[in-house]
């Protein structure tokens, strides 16, 4: 089921300037009993992402009643909100009067192999470069076009994710994770201020981690230092923490510091709503 | 007027691909006495990019078809052809099977100030910088938010067109249009390895100058050479050639090279189809 502009439809106009430029953004959130997770955490990013882009949003309580009527009575499932400029003629140029157009869909709760969390996942090196940017780094954009090109690049079910990196071989994220390393009891992650998104759950790791005594690091992580690491784990909303298991043939995990991060998780993020 | 896979709509499924995640290709086609010009490359070109997404496209006449239908009638008019990944879930990972969708709409011919052609416009410096993927790198992908936030950085009309660097400061294109620098009779554009979109106009402008005699390189144009220039103007299929005025405070053209190519444009065109 489909709302937009919360109304029940299967399409949209063809001149929404979504589809013609990726003028939007989008956020992917876990559906509990009914409930949005992390739901202050999905809204902020989304207008964290309109005021980049000079784009105007709805109000909390228009997305909240879209959402929560699509999850009435689901125990388990994902909700994704997409907001776009709207409808323009052609031109990258918006009309400064444009509405958005919102689009809040329901899809099932995937269901991945209990093993991904218990023994970790194999990641795959990809070679479709991260797209740079700076002045877009960080937001969930529609332009998404290079983790198309990079999930493309290997068959499931011989890898479970691809690491993405930039063409100075740093590391920035998964196609549809963001990714850490621990070294020596320290908490690495890739800062992205060229290029990747920034994961509410990357967020929420960051901020229990630190809570809990860990040091924690936002760094340029080269190739080189990222192999090295001791653990290697990936994160989003919806999929919470995946250890990699093995990476280029050299085993990881799960280690301890990332067992210890997967409890936290499981057992705090209520408090992080 | 729009034909979605040959048959007149106004809007399109709500699940495509292009729309959640600029999974697609455009082209901007002349239209003069219902005929499209630069028919062949604007295809290929198209075709090109299928090839580097690994997306199905149409044949060459099913397209013809549409695009006849369309401008049937048009004295000068705008088309624009736009291929999505079509119709697919959640995920960025494609269905091998999924069909393509083609959506093709007619547009009026913009009417510019005659000055841009026979003074030259004004040209903006742009703080959006141009997004950079090798892989991406010179196709016309739906994925075009930096152009978007681009074009929003200035106001019509005090400046007709906004130059984009990378992050580097080497000059890459305009918004909307490639760049050539003419200096020491040489002619110089951007190399499009990490950015930008390969223009129709471009080629056909190398192809002809090289033909004519003249010297031109694709180079990497640092900031400090590009105003250095002698001459600088702007092209792409439907503004052909403007000569830029001014940059930054200082007064360029129009000057005898860019001149000599406004010449050759308006009266060889016919040959490169």
């Amino acid at each position: 089921m489909i709302l937009v502009n919360g109304l029940q439809a299967d399409s949209i106009p063809v001149d929404d300037r979504g589809l013609a430029y990726g003028d939007g953004l989008f956020e992917t959130i876990e559906i509990s009993h009914g409930q949005p997770l992390l739901w202050r955490r999905h809204l902020k990013r989304l207008k964290q992402g309109c005021a980049v882009l000079g784009m105007a949003s709805y109000d909390d309580d228009v997305w909240l009643n879209d959402c929560l009527k699509l999850a009435d009575r689901q125990e388990h499932a994902i909700i994704k909100l997409m907001l776009t400029r709207g409808s323009g003629g052609r031109g990258y140029r918006p009309d400064a009067n444009s509405l958005g157009r919102r689009i809040v869909s329901l899809h099932s709760w995937p269901l991945y192999p209990q093993e991904h969390i218990s023994e970790g996942v194999r990641l795959f090196k990809c070679e479709t470069p991260v797209t740079e940017n700076s002045r877009l780094a960080g937001l969930k954009t529609l332009c998404r076009l290079e983790q198309v090109m990079a999930q493309m690049e290997w068959q499931v079910p011989e890898f479970d994710e691809g690491l993405m990196l930039t063409a100075d071989n740093d590391v920035i994220e998964g196609t549809r994770s963001n990714v850490f390393i621990v070294k020596n009891g320290v908490l690495l992650t890739p800062e992205l201020k060229r290029a990747g998104i920034k994961g509410i759950m990357r967020d929420v790791i960051i901020e229990m981690a630190t809570k809990s005594g860990m040091i924690v690091k936002e760094v340029v992580l080269d190739h080189g230092t990222f192999i090295d690491a001791d653990e290697i784990f990936l994160c989003n909303s919806i999929l919470k923490i995946w250890p990699v298991k093995d990476y280029l043939g050299k085993y990881y995990g799960p280690g301890a510091c990332t067992k210890t991060l997967m409890t936290m998780v499981s057992n705090q993020l209520g408090d992080y709503e």
